[in-house]
């Protein structure tokens, strides 16, 4: 029955939460964890149950929901179920049960003048075959140009990454091609790229292309230093050296960029994909 | 504003969608996207709107989605604002808005016991700094340890994915580490492999953390085939040979397994984390 995060976490008051869906289960934990940051002073204790397609599994599902809010806190039930049975037998466990489906489904049903399908959510299935596999060459072509690795085909990259060592390159560039097929390439500022004029040279023809990231002196020592502890490259000398000569660099070639120090991948995907104007 | 998919798109009735956010965007995408699939019969064109943070911003938003009203089918808002007076600007635009934060808010309210903190969404902010880190430290660990690259520290994965070339380890990890933060390795089975008895020498100590994959001799035979067209690598024989050896290794060392030739990645991961039990 799914995983628990935090099993037997004994926090006196850890609200039992559950992620049901006849799916991945990623579109209950989405939403469902984007309502639960309104609520930051409590504790949750997530469990995540995917792939419920019959209605035993449901009955066994509300059994063992039952089983816990039997023994404390009444739990919190995130529900992405699309079927009809399926879905009515969740709704007799005992605890608060979010419908992220059935509550909206009508109101788009209005708008859209016909009737909801009633199958199981396929948001995160194979989907459209061409593009699935647009993001899965994506993935394939952000793994080659990882850190500059090939300099191959660079004129096919949408966007290409360019900063100091450990700024977040490498995750964002994961990020953009698995969740939006972007075709991403990373670059690695060096101490000689900064001694030269003008860009890197495989960068030349591609300066519209790049995006540059940044950070704090502070930030970028500390998670060199968790890689080569007590080094120059993770000086904060040397980190404060190589960030301001980035910036320079961006600024002297209209290379717009963000400060990494504080955001997410995901708050920086979504920066980069807005200001770069790419189709996802 | 924002980035559109299908710009210009001249289907007679594709309707214009809009997921408006405080913050990335995801979360809006994420559930206005799964109950889109509930009518796979409508064409739908996309805008997302991250980081809707002004009353002013909020304005320009209505203006251009009142724009796009004025010329043909009312459009669909999907909104995750979760300020106030933002909120309420948005609620003004000629469209079907679809309120995914407010709407739920009261009910959790009522079950925890507690008022909203009303602040725009962190969900995909840094959150939590720790489990931050260990994504990111997750990413790192799953390009180091790609087909099989570095059998160090294999003892740190909690999942090695296993199987012939091209069956979907890679992004598979990839989706693994980086929404979920799990420590995942993977490694190839090539043709010698199969020649021997038992399990490839680097993995012997760890059966217990393998997760096998397979797929169709069909679908290997035509993703090798864009790879390599007409090598031996990609024909169905030999496609269909190392398939029926994969599955026979993955039976005698009582490895789970899933066949990827018709699933998603995130299919995959939900599946892995299930079968695995794996704490994300």
């Amino acid at each position: 029955m799914g995983k628990t995060e935090n099993p037997g976490g004994d926090e006196p008051v850890s609200r039992p939460v559950y992620f049901l869906s006849d799916s991945t289960g990623i579109t209950a934990e989405t939403l469902g964890n984007t309502l639960l940051t309104q609520f930051p002073e409590s504790n949750f204790n997530r469990t995540t149950v995917p792939f419920i397609t019959t209605v035993e599994q449901a009955r066994s599902v509300v059994d063992a929901i039952d089983a816990i809010a039997a023994r404390g806190l009444p739990p919190i039930v995130f529900s992405t179920v699309v079927g009809g049975d399926i879905r009515m037998t969740l709704a007799e466990c005992r605890a608060t049960v979010v419908d992220l489906i059935g509550t909206h489904i009508r109101q788009l049903e209005g708008a859209l003048g016909t009737a909801a399908s009633g199958k199981p959510g396929q948001a995160h299935g194979l989907g459209n075959a061409v593009r699935y596999q647009a993001r899965m060459t994506a993935v394939e072509y952000a793994m080659e140009h990882d850190d500059g690795q090939s300099l191959r085909a660079l004129e096919k990259a949408q966007v290409i990454l360019v900063a100091p060592s450990r700024c977040g390159k490498t995750p964002t560039t994961m990020y953009l091609a698995l969740q939006h097929g972007i075709f991403a390439a990373n670059f690695p500022l060096i101490e000689e790229d900064f001694e030269r004029d003008g860009l890197p040279v495989p960068l030349r023809p591609f300066a519209q292309k790049c995006f540059g990231l940044t950070s704090t002196p502070q930030r970028l020592s500390q998670i060199r230093t968790e890689r080569r502890r007590g080094s120059s490259y993770a000086s904060l000398q040397q980190c404060g050296y190589e960030l301001r000569s980035a910036e320079l660099l961006y600024l002297a070639h209209g290379i717009p960029y963000l400060n990494s120090a504080s955001v997410s991948v995901e708050e920086m995907a979504a920066t980069i994909l807005q200001k770069m104007r790419l189709k996802h």
